[in-house]
């Protein structure tokens, strides 16, 4: 991918406008995904984070935010990696972004260890995904490292006890969970249901390192009110209002 | 497990006392679970239905009951398979029992293949379970196969596009999605609750062999009205009542 020019961006508000974030017009665009991520993980403002495919940095931006905590983020795509960098200095968040792959962990990343590493990891699996057009969104959707490479590096990543917080589509998660081996304990998941008595579209999980305690199915967070019949606009339930325009952190209890 | 005496019997009332069935006082006692996964099989009355491990019948006996489907049981116990034809017959309902084990399919069932499979598997691990002090209790609730071998006798046994539903306790999803191989697609998972906001106690999973569709996890179905101060007596929400009560199936869109 070649350098973005200003013109193939946009600049977009995020936590009610505490954040405001320059993202590619075209190719993968942060919605509300990274914004739920961050907002399921409950750290400390002295706890050390990182974020693995940090694309432009929505998640570790509203983490840093909510909580103060100092975010580390993994980027792959230079262009991207750059534009978290930006969006690090213009909101003057403590965010600090490496360029690398999360399949040859960089040397600095290696040396360190994490009280948690959140990720958002690509949505479709190679094997199965129609190619994106745009080659950016397409790296961001479905290319690279499959999930198991995710996990594992999180793991390898996470101080003993250490919380790893992953979004992905619900679909998935009989991947995401056979990607979860026995260095991960205290598994929960999290279904995100777009209204009450509808299926789940995404999955929070939550899983801790050296843990041993059984794994759980939460009750839904359910996105929207109503039962659809109306547009989806401003329908969002109050939680997720807090979460989306006041960076509430999730009220779950995990 | 030697033969068990009248007197170490209980004469219980399913579905609002359309059923009466036979169990031990002590050991593995049937309660709500084989209900709700009867109530979760959409077995038309022309259907051929299987279940793994029937126990005195409660499952089985339900469905046909509902249904008019023929059922047929498989049981490894002698004891427990001995009352559930008493269950079938004192109900006058279209049961057949065999005697064997899963893991060793009787040449019988063998030669058959089924619109439906279901199963209650046993709750505990062996590796990890305390040993119960009822033989029978422990037979049901955690010796013998593990849940792959569940799986697998299951969809063995399945016709083409057949479907194979299994109740089982939450905390064990991950080893049921483990062992749901390529054979089995359309994977849904209906968590049930206690109480709304609670974590899932038991999940229903149905899954299609031979199919392609993707996984999902459902609106959890909630068992009680309320926040859980009262008494569960009969807290039951409208749904569960239905169910257990009336001999209603679940309202699930699967």
């Amino acid at each position: 991918m070649t350098s973005i020019l200003e013109g193939e961006l946009t600049r977009d508000a995020f936590l009610g406008g505490r954040l405001q974030v320059w993202q590619p017009r075209r190719g993968y665009r942060a919605g509300v995904d990274p914004v739920l991520l961050a907002a399921a993980v409950q750290a400390g403002p002295e706890e050390r984070v990182l974020e693995l495919g940090c694309g432009v940095g929505v998640a570790s931006l509203c983490l840093a935010s909510r909580t103060g905590a100092a975010v580390t983020g993994l980027e792959m795509q230079p262009d991207y990696a750059d534009l978290a960098r930006r969006n690090a200095s213009e909101n003057s968040l403590p965010f600090e972004v490496l360029d690398g792959d999360l399949r040859a962990m960089p040397a600095a990343l290696r040396a360190q260890s994490f009280d948690h590493v959140l990720a958002n990891p690509p949505y479709f699996e190679r094997a199965r995904g129609t190619a994106a057009r745009d080659a950016g969104r397409e790296a961001a959707l479905g290319e690279g490292a499959d999930l198991a490479e995710w996990v594992d590096a999180a793991v390898r990543r996470l101080k003993p006890r250490g919380y790893l917080t992953f979004i992905q589509r619900a679909d998935r998660l009989p991947d995401l969970l056979a990607a979860c081996d026995a260095r991960l304990g205290d598994l929960r998941v999290l279904p995100i249901a777009p209204r009450a008595g509808r299926a789940a579209e995404l999955v929070i999980l939550r899983a801790r390192k050296g843990a041993l305690g059984a794994f759980a199915i939460l009750a839904p967070l359910v996105m929207h009110e109503g039962a659809g019949h109306v547009s989806d606009g401003e329908s969002y339930c109050a939680e997720v209002q807090d979460v989306l325009r006041r960076a509430a952190p999730l009220k779950v209890v995990w």
